[in-house]
């Protein structure tokens, strides 16, 4: 039976982070919102009344009858099944601590442009937007990216933990690739600053079922829906 | 050899998801920050250049060589041995899944006083920590609890997953402890609102390892250095 992913339509946004580990790993899946009638059956489990442990919101995971939540979550629990997880387990708790450290960086990506309430526009939260995305691009993105390539040069730069690719690289893959289409201005060093995540990056990119997803009509493109939007007013000189 | 804990000294904060677990679980562990030198020990290991995952801030907790970062990672290694999580592996991934919506709450709480930078004082980001503190209180808060009281109030209302008390209660008795200290106008209302998370939160309060821990010094009070904080201004009816 093919996994069966739930996220919003339209938009790359969190669910990203599951498709990218889906599709490297060739898992059969169904990107279920994107189906006929799957908005009405994704929104019929978020409001279920009988479902005993409903998720609290998308993304996520249906295997079976198992329901799960969170991407960090999705991402454990499917770590193994695709082997894109260590194979030990104290090795498997730290990636999911980097994973979560991800995380927390796409929540602060998120609140860049709705740093006072998701229910309101980005339009009438600009001027706090334009504040939190300064201190966002100078101080929180190069701690969160230099703790990265930190860990991941001491690591030996082809993958961030573990014997092979695994899933906390898909997402780093991700990570950057949103935070460049985002920021264009404020990464444009990043090749420089962060020499062993731009490899790691480049690498994804090329791998042949990544290259083919990110070609295909499965990847959307990044817009202002998602989590990385582009306001030229938000982006500035690193 | 006890568990060893890193968490800032001086404030509850998120360390105290996991102190409610060990003390619940009468599980032997040092609050290695709030001991001599325990402070520099910890800025040791963040600063590490030869740890080979160190983690990416507190709290993060060591069991002999391994550290783990983030609180639901914490909870999740330690539930198990703690008899603190539901036996069955799927049941633990909900579980988890429950523990990381708290996370995205707390966070959400945390923001309510820094929307603009967590690097800049409260004070320097009133404005805007007004109005989103507004929209959590209107919107936010009520949504999340609502999540929890039905949930838990499906699988009976004693505790929210697997067949008794486990960490995700008690992670949700301190959720609730700390909204009531944060905001309580905008809590006042919660004995009716929230019937289910009330009584789970009185019969937490109640068990004697909790209440002998929170008649402690090792319990600090809520002050204005964690993450529930009482600002007045912040603070308005539900």
């Amino acid at each position: 039976m093919p996994y069966e992913l739930y996220y919003w339509d339209g938009l790359q946004g969190r669910g990203e982070f599951v498709r990218l580990a889906l599709e490297y790993a060739g898992a059969e899946y169904v990107d279920v919102a994107r189906t006929e009638p799957g908005m009405k059956t994704m929104l019929k489990t978020l409001g279920s009344k009988t479902e005993r442990y409903p998720p609290f919101a998308p993304p996520f995971l249906k295997d079976g009858d198992l329901i799960i939540p969170h991407v960090a979550n999705i991402l454990f629990y499917l770590g193994p099944k695709l082997g894109l997880a260590p194979a030990d387990e104290s090795l498997r708790a730290i990636a999911n601590g980097l994973q979560l450290t991800i995380t927390d960086m796409v929540a602060e990506v998120h609140d860049t442009h709705h740093p006072i309430a998701t229910g309101l526009y980005y339009e009438d939260q600009k001027t706090e937007a334009k504040a939190r995305a300064g201190d966002f691009i100078s101080n929180r993105m190069p701690k969160f990216l230099a703790y990265f390539e930190s860990v991941l040069t001491r690591n030996g730069g082809k993958h961030i933990i573990g014997g092979g690719l695994g899933y906390v690289d898909l997402s780093l893959f991700q990570l950057y690739e949103g935070l460049r289409y985002a920021f264009p201005r404020a990464t444009r060093h990043f090749a420089k600053d962060y020499e062993a995540l731009s490899a790691l990056h480049g690498s994804v990119k090329r791998r042949k079922p990544i290259a083919d997803y990110l070609k295909s009509e499965r990847r959307l493109p990044f817009n202002e829906s998602g989590i990385f939007r582009h306001y030229a007013e938000l982006d500035q000189e690193p």
